[in-house]
């Protein structure tokens, strides 16, 4: 039998109780050519909640009924004469939220899970930290020297981004929800600062942190701190638009910049970036990211929560801020 | 006596009777290399409006009590030893609102005004040329096929942005207020096709005339439009930020595009522009422009009031947008 949570109704804001049905239902025959792989662990990412609306974007919307996409790490433990695969294969793909998941392998790459443990394929070595890797380097185009904002700083990505640019030589300043987590930057990432957006003025402390501007903002929260960041880019600053968090669960439309023309006057350039553009890359970066980590130079944290009827509960941390670095939920 | 039009009260909103007095003042004695042009006509810009807002922006605000900034053009009838003019040469600089300009030449430059009439170095072939080709070429980085979106386009940079995208082989939809700017858009300069803003509906007329969506939107509007244009981005598309003359006489704060995430969702890039940056190649740019010019491929419009004391109802003219192509005052 598999647990399989299923999506049942489009939230309006912040999902509810009728948002998934958990359901267990029987595991299908393999046709031939597909995979069984025992999923051993389920990433959680704000992106899941734009997959949820009914909206183009870069990906299909996730269609009531079908199970909760969601990037998965896992085993195979059964094969109907696949071409590539074997039982005992580690496999990370768009699993879902469940507890087998069978494919014929399209979308789905093998990895090393003696190298690194397997949460962290989710995580730092996983889109998350092709995000960070790509939008920072290939979007961002970090200098050494330059002055490098990243907002969600103690999240997934973030907190990838910041030791990224840290690791080129950039001057980097965090900001993130919380006294602990700014410390966490600071005295556990090496971030030069932080910034407490609950409790301080974003654009008043990046005025005293930065006067001189900031060269490069890596936006995963977009609303009033976006604005902020505008307000402080210097000459031929640029924009990396990964995500905007603070307006996923909107119920109304969402803000934009009021102060964008800072773009024109400082001869700025916001750009968008979604990181499946990346994958024929993916494989280098993480043979780097890999080496950074075991040089000491690139920490990763994971949050692991269990069980996969906590996925609901789970999915709500990503967006109250109550979670350290990577979000997982294990489900073997 | 020269006749100055001095900037006496920062406007909110749009600007009255109050923001501007006409004076009669004694033209000064010339200090060693200093020149005396007479101006000839005065150039009248949506970006003055900017200027007169006591903001950090790309130039300094114009301070209270000093002559109104504008670009001009003029002959020089008079020099104390300058090394490098002579009375009778054409001249085109900030030489303000007035009637007559004291310089030492810095930011000023020559032109030959027996290759084309005076008013085309303020239109076509000054910044508000320069500020079109710069713009499509180095930021929209057009390529032929693609499709071009221009906002403002029967104004002085919209008309010179569509007719260089159609040049350059590109499938070219200009947005102006009204059935005849739309008429002589697609009529005269060339355009594919236009869209009335003030009859239509901006996002549902694209929907019919690009269904396949826009590769590039040139932007000297912002508001509403912007947020049509960003709904039909394709994927790597590029939005050039040159203005945003909805906005410029807001009395609250801008509005921001709210669906800027589809920069995101497409991959795509906002950048904004300021001509100076691409002084050293004016001539350059010129020099072809003017070889449209002559081979009929280029057609440009100014449309030119007289006398300096009618500045100020001129002035009203580039937001009411009851003018065709560069709005000039001869003051000669």
């Amino acid at each position: 039998m598999n647990k399989q949570l299923l999506f049942s109704k489009r939230p309006i804001g912040v999902p509810d109780s009728e948002t998934w049905t958990l359901e267990e239902n029987p595991i299908k025959e393999l046709q031939e050519g597909e995979l069984l792989v025992q999923n051993h662990y389920i990433s959680l990412d704000p992106a899941m909640r734009g997959w949820m609306n009914d909206n183009k974007s870069y990906i299909e919307p996730i269609q009531i009924g079908e199970v909760m996409r969601a990037g998965v790490i896992g085993k195979v433990i059964k094969t109907n004469n696949h071409p590539d695969y074997k039982v005992g294969d580690c496999l990370t793909g768009l699993g879902g939220v469940q507890q087998y998941s069978i494919t014929n392998g399209n979308g789905w790459h093998q990895v090393d899970d003696t190298l690194a443990p397997m949460p962290k394929y989710l995580g730092v070595l996983g889109m998350t930290g092709m995000t960070a890797y790509f939008g920072i380097l290939e979007v961002g185009k970090i200098k050494k020297g330059e002055t490098v904002l990243v907002s969600g700083a103690a999240g997934a990505v973030g907190s990838v981004v910041g030791q990224i640019a840290k690791i080129k030589g950039c001057t980097v300043v965090g900001i993130a929800g919380g006294k602990d987590k700014c410390d966490y930057l600071v005295n556990e990432l090496g971030f030069d600062s932080a910034i407490d957006y609950k409790s301080k003025n974003v654009l008043k402390e990046l005025n005293t942190i930065c006067p001189k501007g900031i060269d490069v903002y890596f936006d995963n929260v977009g609303g009033e701190i976006l604005e902020a960041a505008l307000a402080k880019i210097r000459m031929h600053a640029r924009i990396v638009i990964c995500g905007a968090i603070s307006q996923y669960n909107n119920t109304t439309a969402m803000s934009g910049p009021r102060n964008y023309m800072s773009l024109l006057v400082n001869r700025a350039t916001m750009q968008g970036m979604v990181v499946f553009d990346y994958a024929k890359d993916y494989q280098k970066a993480a043979i780097e990211m890999n080496q950074w980590m075991m040089q000491g130079q690139l920490i990763s944290r994971e949050d692991i929560y269990e069980g996969i009827e906590n996925f609901p509960m789970t999915f709500k941390r990503l967006f109250s801020g109550d979670k350290k670095g990577k979000l997982i939920l294990k489900v073997l």
